[in-house]
């Protein structure tokens, strides 16, 4: 539904105070006719008299002053750029003047929304925004050519929408829907695991939510990831590949993420310069007073470039941007593993279950809607039989908002085929309660992900038929976290199966 | 040598001009009796009559304002704090008035440096630095009570020393000294492999200096990493842990790179605020331009945490700071392979060789000076087997000036008996030019970083003998670099021994 189709609401009602502004005074011009003449030009492509208007001009000087309105046709602001080009080629035949700039001092834009909004709506850019029922005024000030040309107002008055929108979603709770779940498994201790590792020197905590793992955690971590490895990348011939782990906008404002994700990301500022004698005053003072002086520093680096890796797959889909995939080689299936993704988690204190610096193996895959969906039917399966025959996890599946949509804030929104959207997998934690009133820990999802890559990245296929992905994120410190909470720390209490491809655990570091 | 025992030269003199502020005026009160008893306080600890004297006391109402001098004992900044303590106690119990405040109008301090500059020396907090030859007369204006306190002076003494002597050093090129050369290799082609592995869809070049590797490049890499494991890292046993690469201020203060390395890092600033509300400017304008408000977003981010991994051992050193390692735990080996490292390395066009964001491996060991060079020793023999019996590379070793040391800034330092410091390993690019006149490539180190990181993290062993530790860093991209610059992109032309190791190659995604 375009921005425009509302059905039984008032029409839109467009009003453009501007002026063009010539690069000297109009002296002796009858700008009158050539105001009329633009008639033709501003109805172009209306429906009959449904055209732009102009209301009203007067000439001042080096400036001509214009009231420009209409309907949903040739909005004003497509409207003053036909009217600059008409007569930029009549004043600079016959006068050689030329128009220099547009400015405007005032939009205002009646329409109707699509839902009664329940409370303010602000946007930057608008002076006034208000609501009688279902109709908006919208007011903007001090407009630039800029601002006009490229469509802003548009896009406000969709994110108007939008807003009032997620006004109604507010509160509403993800879609969340138990599809699968395991036998009940008796614990064998109700212990946080973090806390015991601590105690031993398995794991220390550092900054905010990280962690460094020594040797006997770390064992058990590489003995998962080579559970991936044996039972679900070589069985379905995955090829890896190494993902950049700097993210840079241009991949965010493709993948959606650009929409939502500030509060959480860890961003990353290149210095202004190299130069040593640059940041000779910061070494100074460091060495002066030893203190790292921070808000020197941050005048000195760059406005950030983007961030540290947070989901782990788009900055995947750059190699495959406006390109066309053979046939042959699809469906593409690629993982990596190759450095850590970040997220600035809420605060408080947590253990390894929710961690600011993780590590995960992701894997991707595109193909034909076909391929796409019984590579996620296989790649569960897969996950069903490591949890269920090797890790002896209690645990569930449940389908829930595709994570992009949560990502990008949208919540609610489902796919009632239940084939495009996320799988989220869920442990029980012993140590957080009873099974039925303790929260779950995700320790994994597995989506497929519909067009929205291919078509944000712009990856075709041979036959010109729409391309899907999936996608899966297997976080190492949420299996662990899972695994732990359940087993415990005493490698006699774990599964055979698990025992087995763990081997011995290397000695720990004694400290006196 | 401490900072005041210049031979031959003349003595050091402080002069210092400071007001004590007190509560409420001083009326009636006579302090020149109380100001003459000082004088005892002041010179304890020095010899007799080098103590700091009080030249000029001057009461007006609330502020007491003194001129103190000294030589080299008992300097004013110290003296103050003596007479600050004298006059509380004294005044407190006599007319029930406190010291609020000390300030300092001005502090001048007369010196020798230890070789005389050969051009202007500036630094913060200082009005005025003029030199007489090797007299230094350094003015400071305006200081708060802190700044004296904290000793500031003293270091600002010894930052004017090592800026002259920096500048003997300027230009001056580091240690480099050749210890071992393999014989010429007849290299397969003389192109640049970055060059066309591009054209072949290999790799893909995004940001600054990032890379998107395909399955047949990370198929490479992965068997060179596999070769440091089974050549390496098992023969040794060396334990697998992870270390975190978000790196805080902490730590780089302990390692010294807080000192130095301000050019290069890629910062890490976490925003202010998780709240969506907070991030509605920003996503709001998104959603209108389309374009990412960088400005804004800079406002509402954090001062740096610190920045990502640079050099890849100092962040894991709080797992052991404070801490005394048991002897049956010595050497203690460990390393790291978790995730990427980010350099802001120089503009302009580099490949594979020179990236922004790489991957290594990195293992450090600690323990007794003589286990830490074996196993430096060691380390490098094994290394050498890779190169020569594997890899079939043209390579050489150098011993270099330590690498911590290049990254605080210092140069030009080595150690004479060639235990603690770095061996660079550098290989023949032959898309360079020729052997003797084109730059060899870095492609790896090993150091012996002697007694600096258990000294800086405050490490012990159980006998009380200073540890060392060493460290050596696997820079996959620069074995990639230089392994396909010597043997070119096609298989049938690699060494036997490593091809075995490969296998089959992946198919290449394939794009019409």
């Amino acid at each position: 539904m375009g921005i425009w189709d509302h059905k039984g609401g008032k029409e839109v009602k467009f009003t453009l105070n501007c002026s063009l502004i010539f690069n000297k005074p109009l002296k002796g011009v009858n700008l009158k006719n050539l105001i009329k003449d633009s008639s033709t030009v501003l109805a172009k492509g209306a429906p009959k008299g449904e055209g732009a208007r102009i209301a009203k001009s007067e000439l001042k000087g080096d400036r001509l002053d214009l009231r420009i309105t209409s309907g949903r046709y040739v909005r004003p602001h497509d409207a003053v750029f036909r009217l600059k080009n008409l007569l930029s080629e009549e004043l600079g035949k016959r006068y050689r003047v030329g128009i220099r700039e547009i400015k405007a001092k005032k939009y205002k834009i009646e329409f109707d929304v699509e839902k009664e909004p329940k409370k303010k709506v602000s946007l930057p850019f608008a002076k006034r925004i208000e609501f009688d029922g279902k109709r908006c005024v919208l007011e903007l000030q001090n407009l630039n050519e800029e601002f006009l040309r490229k469509n802003y107002v548009d896009r406000m008055i969709n994110l108007i929408n939008e807003k009032i929108e997620k006004q109604y979603y507010e509160g509403k709770e993800e879609h969340w829907e138990l599809i699968w779940q395991s036998e009940e498994k008796k614990p064998v201790w109700e212990s946080n695991p973090s806390g015991e590792m601590e105690k031993r020197n398995w794991i220390m905590h550092r900054g905010r939510g990280q962690w460094i793992f020594g040797p006997t955690v770390t064992k058990i971590v590489k003995t998962m990831e080579q559970i991936v490895v044996d039972k679900l990348l070589k069985p379905l011939d995955v090829n890896e590949v190494i993902i950049p782990k700097a993210v840079t906008w241009d991949v965010w404002k493709k993948s959606g993420h650009a929409k939502n994700l500030y509060g959480e990301i860890y961003y990353l500022c290149p210095p202004k310069s190299r130069d040593p004698e640059f940041w000779e005053e910061v070494t100074d003072i460091y060495k002066i007073t030893g203190g790292v002086p921070g808000k020197l520093i941050k005048e000195k680096i760059k406005e950030p470039i983007g961030g540290v890796c947070y989901a782990q797959c788009p900055p995947f889909w750059p190699y495959l941007a406006g390109k066309t995939i053979a046939d042959e080689s699809l469906p593409m299936k690629v993982f990596d593993r190759s450095g850590t993704s970040m997220r600035y988690e809420s605060g408080g204190i947590h253990g390894i279950e929710r961690v600011d610096e993780f590590h995960r193996i992701e894997i991707v895959w595109i193909g034909y809607p076909d391929q796409v969906k019984k590579l996620h039917r296989g790649i569960v399966e897969q996950y069903k039989k490591i949890f269920n025959e090797i890790l002896d996890l209690e645990w569930r599946m449940a389908w829930v908002t595709p994570w992009f949509m949560a990502q990008e804030g949208l919540t609610g929104l489902i796919d009632e085929k239940r084939e495009v959207g996320t799988i989220d997998f869920e442990a029980y934690l012993p140590y957080k309660g009873s099974r039925e009133e303790s929260e779950w820990l995700e320790f994994q999802n597995a989506s497929n992900n519909g067009d929205k890559y291919p078509k944000g990245f712009n990856v075709k296929s041979q036959s010109k038929e729409q391309l899907y992905s999936g996608c899966t994120g297997i976080g190492l410190e949420r299996w662990l976290a899972a695994f732990l909470a359940q087993k415990g720390l005493d490698p006699e209490n774990w599964p055979g199966r698990f025992r087995k491809r763990l081997g011995k655990l290397p000695e720990e570091i004694k400290f006196l």
